[in-house]
């Protein structure tokens, strides 16, 4: 790395794993590490495996970077950075900002872990230059983000862009978040595979390959296990699939109608196992949002998978302290 | 009015009126008109109306104004203010802002109606002093408006607000739109006097009532009749708001959930028609909404009722014209 290269730190602090990486302006990974998030250890053993793992990576740079973005899968207080609430970590009220800005003396910006991966997404992935476009991640929950005339929404209280909690279905199943009906609670991972345990306990026989992958265990069946069998064309899988795609297409014409993006950015595991979806749910949009709204509108995978987070982390960090940004 | 006021013209063109005001600068109606719009004797007719009115009123001034503002109930090209398709008046491609301005000699800024109403409410109306606010007009139709971060939300082509056609029921009724089961299918003014009339066809001892304000004919009842007799206490009515209440609940939290507004301001002549279903829709959307976009989420009815639009066009003349406003 050159040392007039400017760059940031990116990390992207999920349920499960913790991507941290070294990013130059362009974008370009320069080093990354993928860590086991282990939340069970607490905040604090997070919070130092993270401190220990950005000291070891700056080390192999002969600069120092402008600061270090952070994505977290939770609900960020836009004031005091601290995570106010994030369910797939059991933290409520952790000052992590504060917290590794201190430890690694450098600015510090926090930001929703979604949001993070639109921000790649729209400055290094399939949004360049694009100012209204709309990112929906189908994993095993359903979250997104919403750019509109040049600005990333944040909201009243800076939870906009939870777009798996749009109801698409009023009298559907009930969804974690107590609602029913929400798009998560029909095509999010955890709904998918909710659905191919109960199909696959109703009807042994037609769930004879789900139940093979998942070594003859129904409760080990995962949306995973059904993206999987679909693409070999099992029925059953196929109709669970079917299923969901009409609950995201339905989702989708709403947003499409409601935002009016120009691009509609799909990502996430569910996404990427069946990429075959990204097409299935650009038709099913194009023949039934409003002509003025689908006219415009372009679907794309996302470009950046997994590194969106960890990208998007580091280049708003690079946008709001070279000034670009305000958040 | 005083020589030194600053004035603008409003209008708020619909399929059946046309309201017209001298607006002035602080959003005070100084005189107004409501004409009849005779869609059906075509675009140049309505047109030389507005443009004989504005004269007219022009002359009870003593002084020019900035400008008119109009909102109008269609699609407007945002580069060329062509409006592309307006259903209720009949038109495609009809260049209104150029014949106005020419006509009258003056600028004229062109919008969706509204997104005009939305406008209104903003700045003189219960969206006073809020940076993130969303409005949901429920009439025959359902329309809206989105501010976000103090920007009127516009989209990719101008689209952006169709809050009727987010789908809440994805087995639901179709949609004049040509999909199913969007808000405005199970519960804008033309769904509701659709129900009713199968209701009191299905079971005439039933839809008494109904019948009765119909005088006698069930294809003569309204979703006014409706909202008229559920405030009588009528049992079939009260059922038919019911359903349009969850409806409304269902598709205001998804909202919420996706924008994060820390208002949402209910109008439209059903909720005039019935304004209990204000309280109704908040103490349902704060039941139902992710805890933290249900906390600062204030719900509110509009302010300005019938006036928003009128008042909503001649400020974003006001706010364009002395450059306060990129639109």
């Amino acid at each position: 790395m050159k040392k007039e290269t400017r760059w940031t730190i990116g990390v992207d602090l999920g349920g499960t794993k913790i991507d941290i990486a070294l990013v130059d302006e362009s974008g370009r990974v320069l080093i990354r590490r993928r860590l086991a998030t282990r939340a069970s250890e607490g905040p604090a053993a997070v919070e130092a495996k993270i401190i220990d793992t950005v000291r070891e990576l700056q080390q192999t740079a002969d600069s120092r970077p402008l600061g270090l973005g952070i994505g977290v899968a939770g609900q960020i207080d836009p004031v005091s950075g601290v995570v106010r609430y994030a369910p797939n970590l059991n933290w409520r009220d952790v000052p992590l900002q504060t917290g590794l800005s201190e430890a690694l003396e450098l600015p510090v910006i926090i930001t929703n872990d979604v949001r993070a991966a639109t921000w790649g997404e729209w400055f290094h992935g399939a949004g360049q230059g694009c100012d209204d476009l709309l990112c929906l991640f189908v994993g095993t929950g359903i979250g997104g983000g919403v750019v509109s005339g040049g600005q990333m929404l944040t909201g009243c209280s800076n939870t906009a862009g939870e777009l798996g909690h749009i109801t698409v279905d009023l009298h559907g199943p009930y969804c974690h978040c107590g609602n029913r009906g929400c798009l998560e609670a029909l095509a999010g991972g955890w709904a998918i595979a909710r659905n191919a345990r109960e199909a696959v306990k109703a009807d042994p026989a037609g769930g004879t390959l789900l139940l093979q992958k998942a070594d003859g265990n129904p409760e080990g069946v995962t949306a995973k296990i059904v993206t999987q069998a679909a693409r070999e064309g099992d029925h059953l899988a196929l109709h669970l699939m079917d299923e969901a795609a009409l609950a995201l297409i339905a989702g989708a014409v709403g947003l499409v109608n409601a935002f009016n993006p120009c691009r509609l950015i799909l990502g996430g595991g569910v996404i990427e196992g069946m990429p075959e979806l990204v097409d299935r749910i650009g038709k099913g949009v194009h023949q039934r949002a409003l002509a003025a709204a689908g006219a415009p509108l372009q679907i794309l995978p996302s470009q950046l998978g997994n590194d969106a987070g960890v990208i998007g982390a580091a280049i708003l960090a690079m946008r709001v302290l070279t000034g670009k940004d305000p958040e």
